[in-house]
């Protein structure tokens, strides 16, 4: 079974079980964050930014004790973290590694670009359909406008 | 001269240089980050939360690398941080341990707690001069009304 590298090796300590999210871009690691709600939770965090990786010159990586992210969930960061690597550790060894998906639907986490949109006036979360996954396209649920790659901006 | 435990205790690695905030209250290790505006910074963070603590049961950690703090700075967190130390740390050598210690005005981090002043209404950004330190009393710049320790809500 594969195995985390050496625990000496490692700026941010294995973890004995979890989640390991590597291969954020190391500026989006306070959205993985936020995205996740993992500010006020209640078991271990550890997290390096700007750390040096071989694939990616710099990036981030938070490892969460005790649990484990429905793809659902986990799979919106993403948006803000289209390169990360979901690694599942049980007794210290890896189970499951996978990579994100960007999801079909993408709830209270991006803005409309459309500035007469009702989501920019109301009191509503904001609410887009993927229609595109590789040139990123998000098709709004209530003015059905397009926000591209180059507009998104996050709440 | 102190060193830091040998690494392989540590959760969160040693780092080379820099400066290390320990003993901060778990869940308030996001609010610290904020404080002084670490989510974008450019070098290495190291940070551990929920880990144990003799002193306080569960703490939180934050280590910054190739960052040296003025008191005027770091003091701004003691209010969410009251039982912080911060280590200097060179060549992966102690140099210097202190605790943070409650700052003489307390600028954009807490909110008035008088509804009508005017730093509730117009974008100003919140004052306070510390007029307790024991019993933490904070009068506003604005309408000199006392904001009291239980009533601190922060921005």
């Amino acid at each position: 079974m594969e195995k985390e590298e050496p625990r000496k090796e490692l700026k941010v300590s294995a973890i004995e079980n979890g989640t390991v999210i590597d291969h954020i871009p190391s500026q989006n690691v306070f959205q993985v964050i936020k995205i996740l709600n993992l500010s006020n939770y209640m078991n271990q965090l550890l997290i390096g930014t700007n750390l040096d990786s071989n694939k990616m010159g710099k990036k981030g990586i938070i490892k969460v004790s005790n649990k484990f992210f429905k793809s659902k969930v986990i799979n919106k960061i993403a948006l803000v973290a289209p390169t990360a690597t979901l690694i599942v550790i049980k007794n210290y060894n890896v189970v499951e590694k996978r990579k994100v998906e960007i999801p079909e639907e993408v709830y209270n986490i991006v803005k409309c670009f459309n500035p007469n949109c009702i989501a920019n006036h109301e009191n509503v979360e904001t609410l887009f359909k993927v229609i595109a996954k590789d040139d990123l396209k998000l098709q709004c649920h209530f003015c059905e406008k397009i926000t591209a790659k180059n507009n998104i901006v996050f709440l």
